[in-house]
């Protein structure tokens, strides 16, 4: 509470030490002995983006995840994005390559597309990325049916892209679309937030800390 | 998991059957009791936004908040965001007044202000919003020293806001600035999810559940 006449709160006001005070915090509370090096670098970050130091008990990932994310970005990869505020929250001047971001929900093609295919816009939009698929990176922060569809549209056949950053959230469809990229038969790299939990901060987290040159 | 050689996943793909699903398993595992009516629709919106049946527990709000914000919107009001994520994911078409939406922390005179004022960069865009807060409907979605800042304008004589959202997230000062907030000596009308849970899509999720005339 300010005091007297001054209308001053007494806080942290420096950035920098309001994110090292923030690290630390989050090492010294989160359990991260599980997670190999470069993943536990994304997992902090995705912490420091939703305020919850459970996370990583939900956390699962393939060995390669971050690897071939960060290779895929540095090789000029584009992100494909389920939502326009994942695609917002990617900060451009990380990525290393001024990758493309592209999010298609809004392309005025969707809405026919969904009433054909008979699912949602969100997984409909997905058809608008097929040509950029191969070897992308694929951050999924909202719907649970564009995860599902992606792993049809790959199922039938479409190009892999290179990582599937797969973080839908919600109580239908989301706990089961990460477990279903969890199990993929197809040897796609990813990282899931097993659960109800997950959504476009934390996915745009994992995406600018894998972006991020720093470790 | 796909059988045989069928691509297609098990799962509901009609946008209004998962609405509808979300919202039911939202109100029989939620405890809503404690919030009025109006307070309760953009609650369950702010869970379904997250994931999280347990939010209620923090919510705090003044009883006039969900209707001074709505009236605001209605009179045409703009919404004063302090990231551009929350600015990004709300939804246009809801709002009742084609009311604008600022993000200013994009702005080129915010590092200097920000160097001028000894605060972060998302606290000194708000005194970019200054000769637009009065009646406004602010949305606080990220940075704790940004709803810090905007306490310490109004305690100077700034001209107060119509409501205020304040949920951001993390480890420094986020349940201090939203406490600060419930404790405001203004009279405010404002929203805080207590602790360190909130961020841009929780925020996003308050906003069009207020902006929407549906109860």
């Amino acid at each position: 509470m300010p005091t007297g006449t001054d209308s001053r709160y007494h806080y942290e006001r420096d950035g920098a030490t309001i994110y090292r005070q923030s690290f630390a915090t989050i090492r010294a509370e989160a359990d991260l002995a599980h997670l190999a090096a470069d993943l536990e670098h994304v997992v902090v970050r995705m912490i420091h983006a939703c305020g919850m130091v459970d996370l990583p008990a939900d956390v699962e990932a393939s060995p390669d995840v971050v690897g071939a994310a960060r290779a895929a970005l540095r090789a000029g990869a584009p992100v494909l994005c389920d939502a326009q505020m994942v695609a917002s929250g990617i900060t451009r001047r990380r990525l290393p390559a001024g990758n493309e971001i592209v999010c298609a929900l809004g392309d005025e093609r969707v809405p026919d597309l969904a009433a054909r295919l008979g699912t949602t816009r969100s997984a409909a939009a997905l058809e608008l990325w097929r040509d950029r698929l191969a070897g992308a990176v694929v951050a999924v922060g909202n719907a649970p049916t564009a995860l599902f569809h992606l792993l049809e549209m790959i199922g039938a056949g479409a190009p892999r892209p290179a990582a599937v950053l797969g973080l839908p959230v919600g109580f239908v469809g989301a706990a089961e679309s990460k477990q279903a990229l969890a199990d993929n038969p197809f040897g796609l790299a990813y990282l899931v937030v097993h659960g109800r939990r997950g959504g476009s901060a934390m996915t745009v987290a994992a995406v600018n800390a894998i972006a991020s040159e720093e470790l």
